[in-house]
């Protein structure tokens, strides 16, 4: 991949560790905004939804929302392309240093992205355990198999070690989650 | 599709008519309800974005936003999957009886469709002359043609009716984009 050459060349005035400890969320823009810059991949964040139930109008040109409510999101927070195929996941932090709580995920969620698995696409998370600095990728497959052979209300971090990928810590692009599904889903060696 | 005959039965105590002359935007949420209904296509519309710059919490169980600004998107309102095929369109109408008007359509929507049709997905705008009644597909590719090839501001009818494929007004998926899609890129005859 040539281009992140180029991307990282023109960083280079940046200090590289200005951004440590950043949030997963702030960590997936800015390797989103990489690969759509170096035109490798192209996944954006869909907004909130938000139901708004009053607007003004101070101005001719802006409106104003003066009254809304978060909606829940029927779907996952992200999708995409790569590689002429469909992706889709969402991004999660959990706190625990032994495993990942399930109700951080919603069911309708789970149902979505079985759903894209089952047309043919690419269904995921994304789970940082932010206290041991560690973030997986782990497919919606291998979650609905841990929840069909088992009872436990959160994953432990064991079953990430072994049937996720971790996602390893790196400059740019910091989340480097396409590098994974391109040794999963397209024959590159682990 | 032996999936539509279930769904028409299932909704056969609805006026058919009940519905006519809802807007473009009401008949795709209708469509894409249809499609993920029976499992055809997952098709969402993406949350419209906005800037959120204060939120009240009146009880411990709810947030009010109480000022918020409209963002203009940096992509398209509608993207998805279909038969593992990702898929990316926005939705347009007009009233001229006689041509589109492209500024309805932002430089970026173009610059996003034509990198989504890079990667090898599928990209197009749906647009509707509301007046005349009828529906367009038309391709990122001969829409690209068009601005090519033409100085004009805005596209002919008869460019849609020569390079698009006019969708048929159905009653049950309302605006059936997939089967123009089915027909233009999974070998499907027209």
């Amino acid at each position: 991949m040539q281009s992140i050459k180029g991307a990282r060349s023109s960083f280079r005035n940046i200090n590289p560790y200005a951004n440590r400890g950043m949030t997963l969320e702030a960590d997936l823009e800015a390797s989103n905004t990489f690969y759509l810059v170096n035109d490798i991949a192209i996944v954006h964040k869909k907004p909130t939804p938000i139901t708004i139930s009053k607007v003004d109008y101070p101005s001719r040109l802006q409106a104003v929302i003066r009254e809304g409510y978060f909606r829940t999101p029927s779907t996952t927070d992200y999708n995409g392309i790569y590689k002429g195929k469909y992706i889709d996941f969402d991004a999660k932090e959990t706190k625990s240093k032994t495993s990942f709580p399930l109700n951080n995920v919603h069911p309708h969620q789970i149902k979505h992205l079985e759903s894209i698995a089952r047309h043919g696409g690419i269904g995921f998370l994304i789970v940082r355990f932010t206290l041991l600095n560690k973030t997986f990728f782990i497919s919606i497959e291998k979650l609905l198999e841990f929840m069909k052979n088992s009872n436990r209300k959160s994953i432990p971090l064991e079953y990430f070690e072994k049937e996720g990928y971790q996602i390893a810590d790196k400059y740019n692009p910091r989340v480097d989650y396409i590098e994974v599904i391109n040794k999963l889903y397209f024959g590159g060696k682990k």
